[in-house]
């Protein structure tokens, strides 16, 4: 996910347009339109459509990730949009101006598509959202994510839950007409966000390493497994310090992480890259959601023995007024190591995830974050935060 | 400062009255207005004014602290306050009230003086603040505390930087006048808030044991020099996992902790209070203000090299709109390790604070806190955050 439908509030365009010209300045060429057709591994050449053919000693791989689409009818429609970089959400912005579009209906309720709610609805549009489970968001608990769906509804979103789309026709009061398992809903522009998936057919025709994630492998110097060809961002995987496996996260920090440290090891000033722990989040309107590390399910998979709870708080002392915050602490019985959070409330919701983040980096225990010494004033915290009383209680509970 | 000005927004005479009573429901009795005289360590005699002895197998100490005066003439006049507790705030509020003030001198920038600025200023009173120092809040960085000094100036706060009090006497114009090495400032009524001692004139006459730092030494398990005592709160020391030293930090949520400590050891459930790493915030006005671990002369003190930089960033991608935040780092130059962070800004700058508290805790190098994971979406951070950015600038220069 590293475009975000707030970056195109400003002159996208000319950013769009200055980034070769830029890269240029500094001697470097960025070929825009040009596809590479293959790579010859031996002699060191990227072969390109309809040009001369390129020597590399390095290569890098950052082909990223797609929008992820279904197999049903009706995708190839005018007005049926994918959002994955700049130049989507320039087209989905212009074209909404054009056709004066009055309803949208946005398919998949992961981060994209709920992000696309708040900005479609804070630009007077009506929304539909129509997703395949009860509940948005399903990284996040029931408890947590039904925050998010009652935020849906109270800015006038039409939340449409346990939804399977069958198809996309044209329709009769609208020029789009969404066929699901619920009934039909019509639309002057539908938007795809059901997921993505990591762009890897290059590297896999050239005899890379696919890793179990379906991303490109590569080693914490993000060389792949060709020694002079290296792989960053959404088309590779990430170390997981909790679950020490190798995961495909999209995220853009993330990416731009991997980017620095190839460009270390290839400019010769070796450095590793130490991982993630899952630290993501999204706004939703008045809402902050964030999670961290591994979901039970997950922590299962990994290897542990998943214990978990659900605490409720505030962001604030409550002298001061209450503001919720949720916050879902996930641990390993035998140990009593945090594995993950999730969290769903008020503004400093996602500095708790982010606190939580440089716990799970550390391999802290429930005993340790029970006690965490943390920067409190009543405007911002408890003098017991919500994350020390929601460690203590889990603590507690094993 | 477990008391904060905001607590008393709501209707805290009950709160005081309330105390007693429900402790009373559980059995535990509370003597309130009733002063221990001596204590008999030998017989375990508690000895009270006006009040038969009780006997203790254990006694705990929580006699916290008590503001500081200094010893200039006029402090027994009518309307001067210090601030320590929920009765102070109480009687001030009341009395502002009663003479309807208008006007309102307090004298010291720190964390009370400070809170009090903002309280007061949005009670409709108008308010000087006569500080010895030319900048508020000496804990910070010049550059950071002078967005502080700007934030006062922008909320209609006289503040008078670098200046002594010498004295308060009648006043003609109102009821006070404090006399300062910069004239005469006028006041309906004059809060002192330069600091706190702990109280520990008792604990010394029994032989308890006070360290260098002028509270009461403890142990892990919060027990003093004698066996069956122990001592919580702003009475007592704690341990500075950064510095690894003892020191005395008054602070509501450290005091909470260590009241839960030692009523576990003092139970039969053994439990070590971990030590803090000194995180501390307070909000004035728009300002978020947070500080952790060292500062360069406490690194200096505590056998380190220290260096530092400040960073300026956003709390937001600049997409979104910039708020600006101002992040200075401490750390060792032999082992790169971080040592200290401060931080004013817009809000999510306590949140960064906490990141970095828990970095200090884990004792985390600028290499690990420039590639940390954390909860990255444009509403709240830049893809590198300024924390990723602070740590590297400053690794690069060492």
């Amino acid at each position: 996910m590293p475009y975000y439908i707030g970056d195109v509030i400003q002159d996208e365009k000319k950013l769009v347009a200055r980034t070769p010209e830029r890269f240029r300045e500094t001697g470097i060429e960025v070929m825009t339109h040009t596809r590479v057709t293959g790579v010859d591994t031996a002699k060191g050449l990227v072969e390109l459509d309809g040009r001369p053919a390129l020597n590399y000693d390095y290569l890098v791989f950052a082909t990223g990730a797609s929008a992820f689409v279904p197999d049903i009818p009706g995708l190839d429609l005018p007005d049926v949009f994918s959002l994955r970089n700049l130049e989507d959400a320039i087209a989905i912005k212009e074209r909404i101006k054009e056709i004066n579009a009055r309803r949208v209906v946005v398919v998949g309720a992961g981060f994209i598509g709920l992000e696309m709610c708040e900005a479609l609805t804070e630009a007077g549009i009506a929304v539909t959202l129509i997703h395949k489970d009860p509940l948005p968001a399903n990284r996040w608990d029931p408890s947590l994510s039904s925050m998010m769906s009652e935020e849906l509804k109270r800015h006038g979103v039409n939340f449409v839950s346990s939804t399977s789309v069958s198809g996309i026709e044209k329709g009769t009061g609208a020029s789009l007409c969404v066929r699901t398992s619920r009934g039909e809903f019509e639309a002057d522009l539908v938007l795809m966000a059901i997921g993505v998936r990591p762009n890897v057919a290059l590297a896999g025709s050239i005899g890379l390493k696919i890793g179990e994630t379906g991303a490109i492998s590569v080693n914490f110097a993000q060389r792949t497994s060709i020694e002079n060809i290296y792989a960053v961002g959404d088309c590779c995987e990430s170390f997981h310090r909790v679950s020490r496996r190798w995961v495909n996260i999209p995220l853009g920090d993330i990416a731009n992480k991997q980017g620095r440290v190839a460009g270390r090891n290839i400019g010769g000033r070796p450095l590793n890259f130490d991982g993630v722990v899952g630290a993501q989040s999204f706004r939703l309107f008045g809402l902050e959601c964030a999670s961290t590390g591994l979901t039970e399910r997950e922590a299962a998979a990994a290897g542990f023995s998943p214990a978990s709870n659900i605490t409720w708080g505030n962001t604030m002392a409550p002298a001061l007024g209450a503001r919720k915050i949720g916050l879902k602490l996930v641990c390993d019985r035998a140990t009593r190591r945090l594995l993950g959070a999730q969290a769903v409330g008020a503004a400093g919701t996602v500095g708790r995830i982010d606190v939580l983040s440089v716990a799970l980096w550390n391999g802290m225990d429930l005993d340790q974050v029970g006690y965490l010494d943390l920067a409190y004033a009543p405007p911002f915290s408890a003098a017991w935060d919500v994350i020390h009383n929601a460690a203590q209680a889990l603590g507690r509970s094993l």
